[in-house]
This record gives C-alpha cells, structure tokens and sequence, in this order.
C-alpha cells in the first residue's frame, strides 16, 4: 500500500451524521521533517464528543474545519522517526487523522506498553474513555461506601468504567442502558446491582423503585429525560458529574427540560461538567491505576471492532443508534 | 401589653401567598421552665426561603404545620431567663416566632452585640443574609481579581452583599434587578460596574454587550429566564452558584427551560446549590468578617422596614413583588 487514504468532513451534519457528511480520498505517504514521526494507524476510536466538533462552533475544543481529515484517537506504529524520543516499531496513542498515516512531532503522543493489556485498551479501558470515567467519578462524584450511584450510558465506553470504579469503591451501582443485551452485560459480568432499559420505563417511576435510598451520585453521559428523571430523587449533597449529552448532539438547539436548580437547591447539590482534559497533568497516576486494575482482573471491558477505514464514518454514526457495548473501534491494519 | 400575639399559617399558598394564608390570633405570654428564656421580639425578617417552606413538602428544611405559629429570623431582647448562658436585657438573634413573645431553650439563638452595629443588622448584613452571600461567593464561587461576576437579585438582602464583596475582591461586578432606583442604589451607593433591569431588556442580548469578556461567576438568587440567559455566555470553569429562584417559589411545577447541561459542558462549568446551613461550622467566621466590614465602612446596606407586628405577611408578600431594597424587616417593638 503506498498512498495514504484520509477521510474528510466535506458538509457539517444536520441532525444525525451521514455518509454525505465524509468524503475518503487518496493521496502520498507524506514526507517527514526533523524532529517528526511517521505513524502507521493500526486501530481508530470513534468518540460521541466528535459531533460536537463537527458543529462548526468554538467550545472546549477548536471546531474540525471543513475539506479538512478528521482527527480522534488513534493507536499505531513508528514507521519512521526524526525525533530522538521515538523508534520505529514503537506502539503509541495520540490525537491523529483519520487515515492509514499520520505525521506527528511528538507532541500529543505517548508510547504504549504491550505487555501491560492488548494495545486497543489504549483507545479504551487505559485511555481516553477510561481516564475519563477515573476522573469525573473520584474527582467530582467523590463515591462513599454504600452510597447508591447512577450511571447512565452505562454500557459505553466511559459508563462501564464507571460502575466497576463504583463497584471497588463499595457503591450501590444502577446503569441506565437501552437493550437486554446491555442490561445483561451490566448485570452478568460487570456486576452492576441493577439496570433499566431506558427504552422500556417510565423513567421516574422506575427510579423510584430502583433507589428506595435516592440516588447520591449521577454519572451522565446521556442528558435528556433520563437526566430529568434522575433530579427528581437526588439526595443532599448529590454530586451531579455531567460528562456527556449523547441524546442532545445532533440537535441544532438547546432542548428545553424541567429546570434544575430547584431541584438541586432541595438538596443543596453539586453539578460539575468536564473534559478529560481538564485533568492533562493527572493523566499518569490515571493510567497506572486502570492499568493496574485491568492486570488484577478488577476492571473487564469489551470492544466492538469495525474493519476498515472506509467504515469509520458507519462506525461513528453507529455510536447514536445504541449500537456498541463497550469502546467502539475500528481496525485500519490488520496486526501482524 | 399582656397578650401574645401570634400568625399562624392557617392554609398553604397556591401562586403568590395572600392575606387569606396567615391568621393572627391571641394567646397568653408563655410560662417558661429551668433551662429555658422568655424573649421580646424587636424586629422580624422576612426572607424568599421561607416560602418553599410553606408548599408543605420535605426539602432541606422541614415544612411549616399547618394552624402552627410560623417562624423567622427575630432580633429580640430576653425579658425572662432560667437559663445561665442568657441574662434579662441580653439581644439576641435566633429563629423563633413570628409573635410577639417567644420562649426558646437557648439552642439556636446568640447573643448580638449592639456596639458593632445596629441590632438590625443581625439580620441582614451579619446575620443569615450576610452569611449567605458571604459562604456562597466565596466558597462556590472564588472570585478572582479581573473575574466579570454576574449577580441576580442583586438588590436584595443576599444580592447587595454579594455585589459589594466582589468588589473588594476585585472583580468586574454586573448586577441585575428591577427597576431604576435599584440600578440607581447599586451603581452609585455600592459600586457595582454595571446593572441591567430585566423587565425592560432582552436579557441575553444586554449581557452580551454588558459581559464582553463572558460570565465567570454567576451568584443566583433568581432563576428563571434571567438564569437561561446567563449559560449563554459563562466561560470555561465558571461558577454558579444556586442560591435562590425566587422566580419559581411561587410556582406550583417546576418550570421548563433550556436545559444547562450543554452549555455546562461546553465551559467544564461548575453548578451548585447550598443554604447557609451548610456552613454552620463556619458561622462565627462570616459574622467576624462581615461586622469588620461594616465598621470599616466597606460594606453598605439599606433596610426596608414595615411597622407592625400585623403587617409582617404583607411585608413578607412584597418580597415577591420586587419592593424591597435591601433588607425586609418588620418593626414588632419600638426600641426603647
């Protein structure tokens, strides 16, 4: 293979991304300067907080701009390196186009340690996703034994991480997911304490049963009704940790709910959103941690992989139809 | 005088309270017993919070019986005392009742001292007010020198300190309120930078131009439209902090709006609610600060009062009706 295939955002979705949306070109294995690297891309994530940069509008990241590749997480392989920190034949991870190859001056990217865990869980359980529900949960939702926290958007990436870091730290866990297939996965090998398919109950009603204690903690990667629900029985001093808005992304405008502060004035509670980015100089101590879990058999995930890069686009609209349990991937190059 | 009168909630209010829920009946001045006070009311405050507390449903604080004497924040004098903390002659300030008399264990009230300020001020300025604005700014909030902070009520008891405490902190202070003599008070008497009157603008378009450099710090005591406006334009890692909405008290269900959690997102944002409660372990802090700043003439304030133990629910009705400035007390006896 001597060209490089890159995908483009050539049109900005309205509502749920489409194939119209990307465009994959062909074009030369790029050159590399001094201090530069060549990566080969061996596996792809596919992120819900992508859409929001496909907006076109400044928020905590830079928009992608149009006719532009797309860039998200990405694991490869050193081909080639002018910089004295990487050889090749090194695994790393870092932010970089969505495309066979990818220049880098070393910036944004960090090697991989194989023998720790397969190197996908660097897109996954150990990276992004995993630093993300580390974070948010200990940081802002600061879990106390016994105390009852919810998640939803329990059987994605970032949800299953957080029930099993609520689980190691003695909570009372409810995954709020969207089939029996999820719930299952939850409840049978991850060993949350209770589901609800969001799809199939009235929410508060539901809730109410499932937290006869009220809820302490609210881990939302969702928003929308589910989020209205769960104000409804927060507890004093609830710890709200907004990390994602999944059901609202590919809406043009704010959606309109029941508003929350006098909920959260009842129970004189906290609500925190974040990016994993506002945790860049704790990344390491995250790392090590999930690391470590995951060797110990504490932490269990699962991956759902897409082959090729011409699928990305498929793979990242499947992330608004419920599709995958656990890090949504895609394999570019089949591991030798 | 040798009767005590006293209001009674005798229904609970739909909408805006009126006449019809308050009775005042006629009773004998209490008896007390060893260990307990008999305490003359001088003046009564009438607070927002205290309308919550007459929908009759569980929230942070238990909700007023009905046919019960109500109570308040009172500054009183002991007349009577079989308890050895208190002497006849002592002021003291506690929550009791919206009476003429009222016998207390001595759990919950303190003695105030007359020579740092006017005993009415145990009220307001350094009473629960004061305190409210003082934990809530400075704790949540952590304003920072050049911040632009954004304050709603800000004409109120809680609004007025707020305001006058970011500025000896250094920040850029945006007050909105309801009418012109508000605005008049706050930027010429306080020394706020800027203040809107939100019954006469477009809210979202006035803080743009009033707020170029965005919101920092949102101190809320309002909620509502004006609270919607204001996710629009915080900034990355803004605070907001949920004091109050009094907008909402008088609404039977929670009103909708755009939902916060997006913009949330978008600004890493903080949100959170208290009562002043919350900090009771650091009360004797705020009061030390606060009457400091008072004597140093740093911190101003205005009282609003109505004569008359009878007219304390009308006193307390205009509290909904914008017509305090500063604090709403009520005179129940003429100092003598």
């Amino acid at each position: 293979m001597n060209t490089n295939r890159q995908i483009l955002l050539i049109n900005r979705p309205k509502g749920m991304p489409s194939q119209e949306n990307f465009k994959l070109i062909s074009s030369q294995i790029p050159e590399i300067n001094d201090g530069e690297v060549l990566i080969q891309t061996i596996y792809l994530s596919v992120d819900p907080y992508m859409r929001g940069r496909m907006r076109g509008i400044k928020t905590y990241t830079n928009p992608y701009e149009l006719n532009e590749v797309l860039t998200g997480g990405v694991v490869g392989e050193i081909i080639e390196s002018k910089n004295d920190w990487f050889s090749p034949g090194d695994i790393i991870e870092g932010r970089l186009d969505w495309a066979d190859y990818s220049v880098s001056d070393g910036n944004g990217i960090r090697k991989v340690n194989p023998t720790i865990a397969p190197i996908t869980t660097a897109l996954g359980v150990v990276g992004m996703p995993g630093l993300t529900a580390y974070f948010g949960l200990l940081d802002i939702g600061k879990p106390k034994e016994g105390e009852t926290i919810v998640v939803s958007g329990a059987a994605g990436a970032v949800g299953t991480v957080v029930g099993q870091i609520a689980k190691l730290k003695g909570c009372r866990v409810v995954g709020i997911a969207g089939s029996q297939e999820k719930r299952d996965y939850l409840e049978k090998e991850l060993g949350f304490d209770v589901t609800i398919n969001y799809k199939e109950e009235n929410m508060l009603q539901t809730l109410r049963k499932k937290c006869p204690d009220g809820i302490d903690v609210y881990f939302d990667n969702v928003g929308g009704e589910v989020s209205d629900a769960v104000m409804h029985l927060i507890n004093f001093q609830a710890r709200i940790i907004v990390c994602g808005q999944i059901s609202e992304y590919n809406k043009e405008q704010p959606q309109y709910g029941p508003r929350v502060q006098r909920f959260m004035l009842n129970s004189s509670a906290l609500m925190k959103a974040f990016i994993v980015g506002d945790y860049a100089d704790r990344f390491q101590e995250g790392y090590n941690q999930l690391g470590k879990w995951v060797q110990e058999g504490k932490l269990k995930y699962r991956e759902n992989i897409v082959e090729g890069l011409e699928n990305t686009p498929r793979a990242f609209m499947g992330l608004f139809m419920g599709e995958n349990i656990g890090k949504q991937l895609v394999r570019v190059l089949t591991e030798s």
